[in-house]
Parts: C-alpha cells; sequence; structure tokens
C-alpha cells in the first residue's frame, strides 16, 4: 500500500502551515499518518504546496515530501505524489487522503485500503444534515456508486442528496494512473480535480465503492475553531479509552491527555491536569487538580498535584507538590518529598528523603531519609559554569543553608540554619556559619521618634 | 420503614469496590442513602457480596452489612437483606434499591415509599429512548400495571414499550416476604430474581403502582464513564442550588463543591474551585480562580485565589495567595494575609498580622498588626521534635529571618534582615545577627582572568 | 437618536444591584450600552429604581441617571426617562431598553433603530418553545404586526403563537410621547405598562414593525444562572473573535478573556487562562495554562505559564512562571525572566536579567544581564516606609542575598551567597557579609543520645 497525503500548507492566520500545528500531542498531519501507520504502506508521500520545510520537521524520516510547486489543483497534488514514488505497481494500492484530517481513524481507512472485494476504487462519503457546496453521491437502485456530482453541476433532486464525497479514497494504482491522465483543467479555476477520477472510473466501467463515515471522522481543519474541536474530539477518544481501562478522572472534559502517555487502571486525574509525551502514571498514584507533566513517570500510590513536572522521574509512594516545579533531571526514589514551592533540576532524592518546602535543588544529589530545611539552596551556578552538591544520608540540613558548590555533605551531618557551606561537611558532624546574637533594647522607641521626625506636622 | 441496598461490590478495573468509589465527596453508596436518610428508615441494611469490609469502612455506624456469601441474584440479596434484620412487621414499608444509582433523590424515594393509596407496593419506572434489555412495564387499558417483561420474553408489541423496570421498589412487607418464596432459580444463570416477585404479586390480585423517574435519576454506575457523569450531575445539582441562593460562579462547569459545604449567598467562585468536606464560605469573600480548600472556613470579605487551604480557618476581610498553602492548624485572624509563596501549619496570624511573602510558619503564634518579611523561616523541627515559636505584637520580623524554636519575639521588637534568632528576644528590642560586610574590588577581572584561563582557546 | 435603558436595580441574592454585577469585564448594564455606543446615541438616560448609586458609578460619565422614585411599572419608568432629556424633538428616535439583557448586540440595536422605512416604532421579537408567559406578536395576513397581547388576555389560538414580545423598542419620539398619555393603570398590578403603547400606537393606524432576534440575544438576567449563562455566551463570542483572528486556544471553553483584552493572531491561549482589563498578547506568545492577567501587556515570544500578571509590562521573548507573580510595576525588558517562585512589585528586569527562582524583588531596578541567585530579597521596607533598590548591568546577585534598600550594587559587581548587603557596592567589586564556617564532629553521636534520654523507655 502507497498512501499520499496532501499537506496542505495553508495558515491559519498565523506563520504555521496548518497541518504542523500542534494538536494535542501531535503535529496535526501527524494524526493521518498514525492512522494509517498500522497498515504498514511501503512508500508513504506527503505533497505540500508552501511551508514545506516546517512540514518536514515534523514528519518521520521515512515520510517523502513532494512539493507541489504550482497549484494546479488536487489531481495536480496527486500527480506531484505519484512521481515521487521510486516504482509503482499497477496492482498496488494507493490511499490518498487530506493531511488536515485529523479525526480520520485506523479502522476507516483500513477498511478503505481493502479492495479485495474485487472493487478498482474505493472512496469515504459521509451524510451531511447541509450538504450544500459539497460533491453529491449518486447511486443507482442498487446502491451502487455510479458517480459523484459537483455541487454546481446538481439537477433539482441531486441537491437533495445528503451523502458526499469526503476527498479520500483508495485505489488501484493502475486505474488511477490512467483515469488522472484524463482528468483535464477545462474549468473556472483552471486546476485538475481529483474527484473528476472518480466519474471516469465509473465511466469506464470500473468498480467504485463507498465507505461511509461519520462527518466528525472527516472534519477537515480550516480555521481555529476547528482546530479546538477536533483537539476536544481526540482529548474525548483518549479519555473514554483511559475510563474504559479503569482510570479515574473527575473531570474528563478538563483532563488533557496526549495520545502517547500511559496511564494504568486504578490511577486517578483530577481536574486540570496536562500529561504530555512520553508521561507515564501507574496504579493508584494521583494527579491533580492542576498538574503539568511532560516526558515524566509517576510511581504508584504517588501524590502529585497543583505542580509542574518536566522530565522527571518519580517513584512509588512519593509526594510532590503543591506548587513544586521538578525540572529535567530531578528523579525521586521511592518515598521521597518535593514539597510546597520546592524547585529541583539534574537532582536526586534518595528513599525517603525529604524537601518539604521553600527550596531550590540543582545538580544535587541527596541521600536516603535526608531532611533539607526550608529556604535551602544549592548554590550550583557561579554565573560560568555550574557544580555538583552531594548529600549523603540521613542528613539534616538546617533551614536557609546555602550550600556552596561544589561541595559534600557526609552521612548523618547537620548544618546550623542560616549557614553558608562553601567547604565540605564530614560524617556526623555540626557544621555552623554564623555570628553572635546581639540586642539592641529600646530599639522601637527609636524607631517611632525617627517616623515622628520625618512625617509632617498636621 | 425499611431499606435494603444491594451494595454491589464489583469492581471497575480497579481494586476499590465500585459503591466504596469517592464522588463529590460522598462514597458512591452514601449518597443513596443520603437520599434516604430524611424518611428515618428504621433499619438500613446493606447487602454485599465482594470487599464488604471496604464498603463498611465508608459507612455509618447504623447501617448494618450483610454479607451475600453466594451471588444468587437480586431476590437472594433481598432475602439475605430481609434476614439481617432483628423483626420485621407485616405492615412495615421496605424499600429496596441499588447502593450504584447516586443520582436517585429523596422526592423520589419518599414519593416511592408513600404507600398510604393501599397499594402492595410500587416501582420505580423510566422512559428509555433504547429500551433494549430492560423489563417492560405491561399496563393495562386503565393504565394499571399488570406486569413486568423481560427483554428476553418480549412480543413483538410489548418490545415496542419505552416504559422499563429500573428495579428500585418499596414492599409492604408481608407481601414482599411471601412472594419471595415463591421466587424459583429455574433460569439460564439459575439466579432468583427480585423482578419476578412484582409478576407473583399481580398475579394474586396484589396492587402493583409505578412512580416514573427520569432516567439520569436511575442510572446505575457500572463503568468510569459513567461514574464521571454522575459527578457531573451531582455538580450541578449542588451549583444549581448554590446560584439559586444567590452564590455567582464565573464557570459553574469548573466549579466543584461538595454538597457538604456551605457557601453563603453573596460569595464569588472563581473557576477552578475545589471546596471539600466541611468548609464554609462567608459572604462577600472571593474564591478563586483555582483554589483547593478542604475542611476550611473562609470568613466574609475575604478574599483567596490560586492556593491551597487544608483545615484552615480564615477570619474577615483577610488575603490569601496568589500561592499560598495553609495546612492544618493555620488561623488567619480578621484582615490577616498570608501572601505570595507563603506556607502555614498549625500557626496563627493575629490580627491585621502579614505575611507577604516567601515564608515558611510552622506551630508559630504571631501578634496582632506583626509583620513577617519575605524570606522568613520558623525552624521549627530539629529532626526528633517539633518546638513552638511566640512572637507579640507589632514586632517587624526582618527579610530572611531564622526564628529556631522554641524562641519567643517580645511585642514591638524587630529582629535584623538575615538573622538567625536563636535566643529571645526582649519587647521593643532589635535583634540582629549578622557580620561585617567587606568589599574586594577588582573581583570581576579576576572572574574574567579565571574564565579566560579555564576556557579552551579557540 | 435617544437611548433609555430601564436600569432594574433589583438584586440577585446579594448586595450588588443586579445591573452593576460583573460579567466577563463589564458591568452587566455596559454590555448593553457598548452595543448602542456606536450608534453614537444624543442622550443616553439610564432609569433606576433601587441602588442608583451603585449602578451610577459603573457607568459612563456622560450617561444620565434618572431615579424612578415609585415602581409604577415600564410605562411610568419610560415617562421617568423621557422627562430626564433636556430637548426632544418630535422626529427623534428613542430606543427603549432593557438594561438586564448583555447579550443584545450592535447589529440588532442598529437594524432596530432604523426607522427609514417609515415606521413609526419597531419592536424586538423573537420565537420561544415555550411562549407562555410572554406577550404574543399578533401578526395579519400580510405578515404585518397589528398588536400585542398578553398571555392572560390570550385566546386558544392566540396563545399557540411563539413569537413574544421581547420589550425593546425603538419609538419615533413623538409617537411615543403621545401614547404614553393614553396608557392606563387599570390593571390588577395598578402599574403602567410599556407595552400596551404598542396597541395603541396599531390602533391608531401607526406602523409599528418587528425586528426577529435569537432567543439567546433578548436574555435578561434575573439569577444567578442566567448571569453564568451570559458569561458563557459573551465568552464564547469573545474567543470565536479571536480564534477567526488566527489566535490558537487549546480550550476555548475555558479560556476567560475580556472583551476588552487585545491578543495577536499567533498567540497560543492554554487552558485555564483569564485575560481581563487592558491586557495585551503579542505573537507568538504562549499564555498558559492557568494564568491570570489584568492590565498586563506580553511581548512576542514570550512565555507566561501558572503565574499571575498586574499590570504588568513583559517585552519580548521573556520567559515567567511556571509559579511567578508580576505585581503592578513590573516591566521585564525583552530576553528577560522571572521563573520559578518569583515575585516582583515595582521593579524592573533589564534585557536579558533573569531572577530564576525565589526571589522577592520590589521597588528594584536591575541592569540588563544581571542574574539574580534563588533566595535573594529586596528589604524594600523596614515597616515605615519603601525603599529602592539599584543594580547594575552584568551583575551577579548570590543566592540568598538580602538587599537592604536603599542601596546601589555597581555594573559587573558579585555578592557572596548569604550576605546582607547594607552598603552600596562598587562597580566590579565582591561583597560578602560572612562568619566562618565551623565544624563539631560528632554532633550526630551527641544527636543520638539526646533523643535516647529523651525517649521514654519501654
Amino acid at each position: 500500500m502507497i498512501v499520499l497525503a496532501a499537506g496542505q500548507g495553508k495558515r491559519m492566520m498565523s506563520n504555521l502551515p496548518k497541518v504542523a500545528y500542534p494538536l494535542a500531542g501531535r503535529a496535526l498531519i501527524s494524526w493521518v499518518l498514525e492512522a494509517v501507520r498500522p497498515l504498514e504502506p511501503a512508500s508513504t508521500v506527503v505533497v505540500i504546496g508552501h511551508g514545506a520545510d516546517r512540514v518536514r520537521s515534523v514528519l518521520a524520516d521515512d515520510v517523502v515530501v513532494a512539493v507541489q510547486e504550482e497549484q494546479l489543483g488536487t489531481g495536480h497534488a496527486t500527480q506531484v505524489g505519484l512521481e515521487a514514488i521510486p516504482s509503482i505497481d499497477p496492482g498496488d494500492t494507493i490511499v490518498v487522503l487530506y493531511g488536515d484530517m485529523p479525526l480520520l481513524t485506523h479502522d476507516l481507512i483500513a477498511d478503505l485500503a481493502d479492495l479485495s472485494s474485487g472493487a478498482d476504487a474505493r472512496m469515504v462519503t459521509t451524510d451531511l444534515d447541509d450538504p450544500s457546496g459539497y460533491g453529491r453521491v449518486v447511486r443507482d437502485a442498487a446502491g451502487q456508486v455510479v458517480g459523484i456530482v459537483e455541487d454546481r453541476d446538481c439537477t433539482a433532486k441531486q441537491r437533495l442528496i445528503t451523502e458526499i464525497n469526503a476527498g479520500v479514497y483508495a485505489f488501484r494504482a493502475g486505474h488511477l494512473e490512467e483515469s488522472l491522465q484524463e482528468v483535464s483543467n477545462d474549468n473556472a479555476q483552471g486546476e485538475y480535480y481529483l474527484t473528476d477520477v472518480a466519474g471516469i472510473l465509473v465511466g469506464k466501467g470500473d468498480r467504485l465503492e463507498a465507505v461511509m463515515a461519520s462527518a466528525q471522522e472527516v472534519m477537515g481543519i480550516n480555521s481555529q475553531d476547528q482546530l479546538a474541536e477536533a483537539r476536544k474530539a481526540l482529548q474525548q477518544r483518549t479519555n473514554s479509552r483511559l475510563m474504559e481501562s479503569g482510570v479515574w478522572m473527575q473531570d474528563p472534559d478538563r483532563t488533557y491527555v496526549d495520545d502517547t502517555v500511559h496511564v494504568e487502571p486504578g490511577a486517578r486525574l483530577y481536574s486540570g491536569v496536562h500529561l504530555e509525551g512520553s508521561t507515564s502514571v501507574a496504579a493508584d498514584a494521583q494527579i491533580g487538580p492542576d498538574v503539568f507533566a511532560v516526558d515524566s513517570s509517576i510511581g504508584r500510590g504517588s501524590t502529585v498535584w497543583y505542580s509542574v513536572l518536566r522530565s522527571a522521574s518519580i517513584g512509588e509512594h512519593c509526594e510532590v507538590g503543591p506548587y513544586a516545579s521538578l525540572r529535567p533531571g530531578s528523579v525521586l526514589e521511592d518515598g521521597a518529598k518535593a514539597g510546597t514551592f520546592v524547585e529541583t533540576k539534574n537532582t536526586t532524592l534518595g528513599k525517603g528523603a525529604k524537601a518539604p518546602h521553600l527550596a531550590y535543588l540543582g545538580d544535587a544529589t541527596i541521600g536516603a531519609r535526608s531532611n533539607i530545611g526550608a529556604g535551602t539552596i544549592t548554590c550550583n551556578y557561579d554565573g560560568d559554569g555550574k557544580y555538583p552538591t552531594e548529600i549523603g544520608e540521613d542528613v539534616f540540613i538546617g533551614s536557609d543553608t546555602m550550600l556552596v558548590a561544589p561541595v559534600k555533605i557526609g552521612d548523618k551531618a547537620v548544618t546550623g540554619a542560616g549557614s553558608v557551606i562553601t567547604e565540605d561537611v564530614s560524617e556526623g558532624a555540626l557544621a555552623i556559619e554564623r555570628s553572635e546574637q546581639i540586642e539592641i533594647p529600646g530599639y522601637a522607641d527609636h524607631r517611632e521618634a525617627r517616623k515622628a521626625a520625618t512625617e509632617p506636622e498636621d
């Protein structure tokens, strides 16, 4: 099987070609190719007019991009696509579809591409409440498709037909190539229309079959509004699949899970959760409300709420948030905690280690069961380079400790609150950097006097 | 009145028996029992097959749990339930319902249980667009119910009936017990069906009446999808009730308020607000966007936004957030403020006291009008125990003050920025812990040189 | 043209007159006046019963408020409104509408007010599925409106009419004034009804035309539920307009943009975004998830997520959040960053300056390319006044630096981690305030021993 996707480089009022628009974790056109992929096509060609470079950047390496230099219609685009394929056997099946129909399903394409009935071509049709503007599918008394009549050419009776041509086809290669030769551009736009191939095939007595799809499946995206609608439909598909498998969702309408994410049955997702990329969530984990996680893993029984995770790895029975930011390279081993107003980056918290509040931990390894006091900061950056902090097991880092990297804190060591630690600390030692507390009595009276002196009298 | 609820211990792809699933602040089955409660039944029995312990843990103490060891059908379950009741008078009203119908309303059950018309039994029915699979309600010309015909036994004409049996009944006890004896298990599944009782009653000339309900009210929960749908329906009921009473909601579809929460008229809830448990919100309070509050009270005229509150008590005209976390035991007296990146736990902020930013306050009492500088931390934990911090009235805690508990700061005292306070501070005194600031000139040149030295030449 | 809006001071279970309720960035009544404004009426009068002061406070200065002391009906209210206009020409067009219909559109009012066909009056009508309770519009065989019949006076046939009177009119002034004289209060309520004017006009042979509107357009707000519905409808209008112009929205149902906000094509809004007041968002900016911005500007290519902005100005290619709070007077010049747990107020971050984490910056100016370490706080408040901090270009502020204002840090200067800076720092110098780190060995053993001593033996 060979797939030709008309890439449609058009823009929707922005600089991005529309098929390259992000949509629930994939580029728009990638949804189409994803629906095709399980059929393992021998070649996949995307024909693109404008913005070929941007489109190419979102495609897999084995997808061929054919540039349609002149916009001479869908028939011409098909021709351009065919020319990009090194060798075609007349018996090959060629699927031609639009790159802007992200709701096409694998089942539909598999059905379409199945010419085993002896059909020479199959086409996707759908029923529209308001079919005006679309080519109508004309069938004979036996229900056999006998032609497609463009809206402008319809008789009054044909105009009442609600079954329309969705523009998605599977052809026996030889029949397609032959018929394409006969398509003319003798029309108002001076373009070659792929639609005409259907008429030509039927005219020759070839067998053209129709596969019915829902109107939603063949929705093309031509506006931001439709893009938002498609995102919602894809979200509902993903969420239905997950709920069917046993995932609890507080509010599926507000749960944004990419198709690429893995969520185990028994996981619980509260509202306002965004899960993207290669993220995975294990059973009994509770995520949300209001969590963003991309390319992160969350282990069994862990709780993550009101937090942002990027390329973070969370073990089992961990706690994250509310209000934590775990940046790339953050690792929480089982039972660890990154609590409130805690940011980590390229840092490992060992088993049962806890940073409950107000901390920045970067380029650090923290041993099991260690406790990081509030206000602790790894001073990992000196303006030029980044340096590591190593904290042992069972360490107690006092509040507001500055760990000036590179620095090592031995097992069971303790640091005094407010200390700037620039030297390594030995195992079991207390390290402290502090002056003496002094008290100046009567300071409140002094403040009052100062205030009175600076305030204008009434 | 006696209530028998078939508990249905089935699971929905997770370890939790489905009727124990949390649903908008109550276990699924508790919604059913809540609808029954105002009728003050003499006994309430939940019949449960699997997971009895988990189900029992979500039930009130006065609910009897009867375990149905063998799954021999709904008739058998009813028998098991009846046997769990010490004494039944033949004239008692027995309501039999499903534990997985959380949308049953009090009004419906009250209507159902009212046998004052002389009915021997009443049943709930509903109209379904697609009734296939359900037992149809057959009525005579006068509209009197004359039987229930199971789907498989329907004539072609009966199959067109859209009124179906919802499986929820009220019986005069004597009639129920007598009829149950006659139910046989002579069917494909070898089970005893409660449905058969209806036919037996009518056969005996007993009077069976039907109470119509909406399809939504009798929706049983058999999937995560239906659970989410039920949550949404319950949310809409709660939100409609609150809006009717005069609560403003920016977006009711995104406002998650447990049925147990009290919100006064004139309160304003922005989108993304979760209010749970025994939470209360007073008039003119503004909550949200994006607030989670459980078991907390928020006083008149207070503003809480982008924050998390757990067992916190907020007085009148307070400010919380954006980005505050108030943990259990947090008390804000009137006019107090817990601002941005502030976490409190077991801490009282007196009248007009303010912690505007970046602070951790644990096990502390803070007097009226005191100001807590940014970066202040109560060092309440030494790795073993937790210790208190007492701050008087009109105190000015300088930025980044570490208060090493146990410690007391007298009224009107001041602490210098960056001080670690380990000793008590007297009333009106300035306490400071600090070294001298020294300056090393030309350091920028040194850095440049060092950088140049370590960078490879091109 | 002259506009009379019946203000309707009624309350919806709260202290606020309903037309003064906030609704998607405007007071309820301001939506009505906004629909009228492009027609440039010579006078606009709001007739108000209760709460005139509160209503006046939300109106533009050129709107006249006429107080209807006694509630004698809509006809009387119209009379009160007319009396507030200094001079009326009989040929003037008088538009009379309700102050509680925020979904009225400019197009509808423009159509209504156009009497160029020779009509003496025009009225807005709509079709309702359930018209009961409303005055029906009676037309003759030619489709000409011949009267309005109140629900209670309808014949059985008239009761079937679904076109109802929405209560919104345009009159030729002379005709209105004349007819109003003839309206009587001979009815159950003893009130003067404006509706009667229509009948009187037709009775005189005047020409009354009808303008059809959708039911939504003429929805009056009488409950919190309807207020929420109106907010949703206005949100959809704004979001549709923005998407049509090329703005990407992840989830338009969860995107809250005031009508007064400017968003450029190519900007991307994730879910949970609130944009209010005079906020503007440039192309290629990415906002959200979960951002609140009021009266703020966000430049091209900037990213703002999980943050709160109030009167902040963000340049191009800046980064804000996750979890930043930018308070009034915050300015980020191009390429600047206010990262995680960063709060700014009345502070400028110069080009490329960065405050990546955990900082409070108030009343500060920070030069280009300077880096603010985690834990940095400008101690701008001494309990009485606020003082400025000036940081030069290419400065490196070490972690946990307290900048005790007023204070100046010269270009290229460096501060040591944990320093309290009270004196100005020279250009290129290193300033440090720190004691010596000391180490007490064996402290872990001491802790163990202490713990053992204080714990009760079993």
